[in-house]
């Protein structure tokens, strides 16, 4: 662990942490959303050919993926290695992660007769490699002072799943769900978002200083069907989460016409896709809320001139109020090189002004 | 011919042809991108198990598959059926489309020396069967009355499947040509944007009342990728359709972001996803634009009763003032009942308010 970055500040005091709070940082902090994965190659050494969710279960394996990136690149904070299917999984609704196409689901919802095999998850006896992989990797990352960030998946993505059965480019049965039966809809979020909580809760008791709320595909709803099904149910999360003590994340995909509903969801930070600039997206989810993002994973594949100008455009953008955890606007894609990530946290730290101590405090462009 | 809608003002007073010049109408025009096709049983009775490209160069075939909807909807406007990779498969690109999958490119553009595969299209010569299909339509419609709409797909959005060798979920070799050979880039796109305008200059001199320029995923780049490296191409196209005295479309998917812009291509009419309500699409596009949209296709899935209330908020968010072409916010989905789309021409045309004459003129929400 002799390249972890070196901070007596402890996770709380932390830039990353400071930054979601909105308050002054030494540096802009950075992570990457699945900078723990595939592109890593002693991530695919440690993992070999077994399966993600075998993977998990493993905490020796799963804290070990969860620091890989940190010695790597020297980003600010750690993510668990795990899956937003997790919970669904540990109740025994039946869901499989197949590589090269994600969650699939044996039987999928369809009425409310499936309630019933979404039982309260109780994480120390459903999942308890979870809090194990977060105390280990925590115990590894106390010298350095970076934090680790606990995550789930959000009711409606995670719904989402389970109701079309697998990925989906249309989300139809979902949406119909929500539209023809919004009793049976609100019921089976209202049990996804208890299991995010629990989910979220075992992880902050085992250390995580930072929860990420995903709800990806949150983009392709309408703005009055985020509001209406989705929302109420986040926001019993979010609050759940906050009453932790700790910083909250809400992300999406194409969610630039979702921006002002999450800004008011309770998240601490609203995590951005790389479709809005972060100035528009400092505007729509509104003062309070700290920003996260924004760089088009595409643009990380390199040469490094494209990517450092795009990270530029991106801090320029996020101005210089505090506020700001740079991150991409999507995951890292499998294909990206690990010396292209070094270079950029590198060129964050050294060129982020978004609440930086003694930085050049120019009114925000845009 | 028996079922089309009567109508003694021809295509150029249409109630379509109206609403794209923000002029009164006697009702609120609607067609439905991708009407014709998959869902209709009387589509796949015609097509067989024959190759899509092979039924576009029959245009006996391509005239019919145009006229179905029409018959069956009583939609105000027709679209020719073809397919945007038409002219780069004319041209002897070497473009296949494969069921299930898309466009697939069997040498992807990669190189300077890839311009020379992309001569100037000549359509009378390379893809008469085009020309040929929108004459006999025309015909066909001419005693209704009922306007057919040509199309061609944007420079961007048909780049991005040379550049990508078929359909991509991130454009990560379309975005690297953009920002790293950006005169390479420019080359592609002036090509193609030459070929579109001869693609509608036959489509208009054969008969087509409007053109629909599809863009399908320029929602995929930030704005400042969009305004320096595609607009510029666009703003070509939809200039010189112009010139031939037929209003514009522009068209494409999760361009929230991206309205603004496209409401200074030089288009009469900017069509927007199921995302971005309404009215925040005409205040984004700005006056003197008209905007089509915005029905989610999947709550065409019904039941009739969602269907019927998502349309209502649709021609709510439309307000009254002129200038409203109702539609989806994408393709039909192959799932679809016909019946359902049938009923929902008859709502629209019962109830729709934009510009209608008569119509109660209280403000736009929103």
């Amino acid at each position: 662990m002799s390249t972890l970055p070196p901070d007596g500040s402890g996770p709380a005091g932390s830039p990353f942490v400071r930054a979601c709070r909105r308050l002054p940082v030494p540096h802009t902090p950075v992570w990457f959303m699945r900078q723990a994965g595939r592109s890593l190659p002693e991530y695919r050494a440690l993992r070999g050919d077994g399966s993600i969710l075998a993977a998990i279960a493993d905490p020796a394996l799963a804290a070990e993926a969860t620091l890989q990136p940190v010695r790597r690149y020297g980003v600010d904070a750690a993510i668990l290695f795990s899956d937003i299917v997790v919970p669904v999984e540990a109740v025994g609704f039946g869901v499989d992660v197949v590589p090269g196409r994600g969650p699939v689901v044996e039987r999928p919802f369809r009425s409310a007769d499936d309630l019933a095999r979404l039982r309260p998850l109780e994480p120390e006896v459903d999942a308890p490699y979870v809090a194990e992989a977060v105390r280990l990797a925590v115990a590894e990352l106390a010298p350095s002072g970076v934090p680790l960030i606990g995550f789930a998946g959000a009711p409606f993505t995670v719904a989402s799943y389970l109701v079309e059965g697998g990925p989906s480019r249309t989300f139809t049965r979902v949406k119909s769900l929500m539209h023809a039966e919004p009793d049976l809809w609100r019921a089976l979020l209202d049990r996804l978002a208890a299991m995010a909580v629990a989910f979220l809760s075992a992880q902050v008791a085992a250390g995580a200083a930072a929860v990420q709320l995903f709800d990806s595909w949150a983009g392709w709803l309408a703005p009055y069907e985020y509001e209406q099904w989705v929302l109420p149910a986040t926001r019993q999360v979010l609050a759940a989460a906050a009453a932790l003590g700790v910083p909250t994340i809400l992300f999406g995909v194409g969610t630039g016409e979702l921006l002002g509903l999450m800004g008011t969801s309770g998240a601490d930070v609203v995590g951005v896709d790389w479709r809005v600039p972060l100035d528009r997206a400092r505007a729509r989810v509104g003062v309070g809320r700290a920003v996260q993002g924004n760089l088009d994973p595409s643009l990380c594949l390199g040469p490094w001139p494209v990517t450092a100008a795009a990270a530029r455009r991106v801090l320029d953008e996020a101005g210089t109020e505090p506020g700001h955890v740079f991150n991409l606007g999507h995951g890292v894609l499998p294909e990206t090189d690990p010396g292209i990530l070094a270079e950029l946290v590198s060129l964050v730290h050294a060129e982020g002004r978004a609440g930086v101590t003694g930085a050049d405090r120019a009114p925000v462009a845009g």
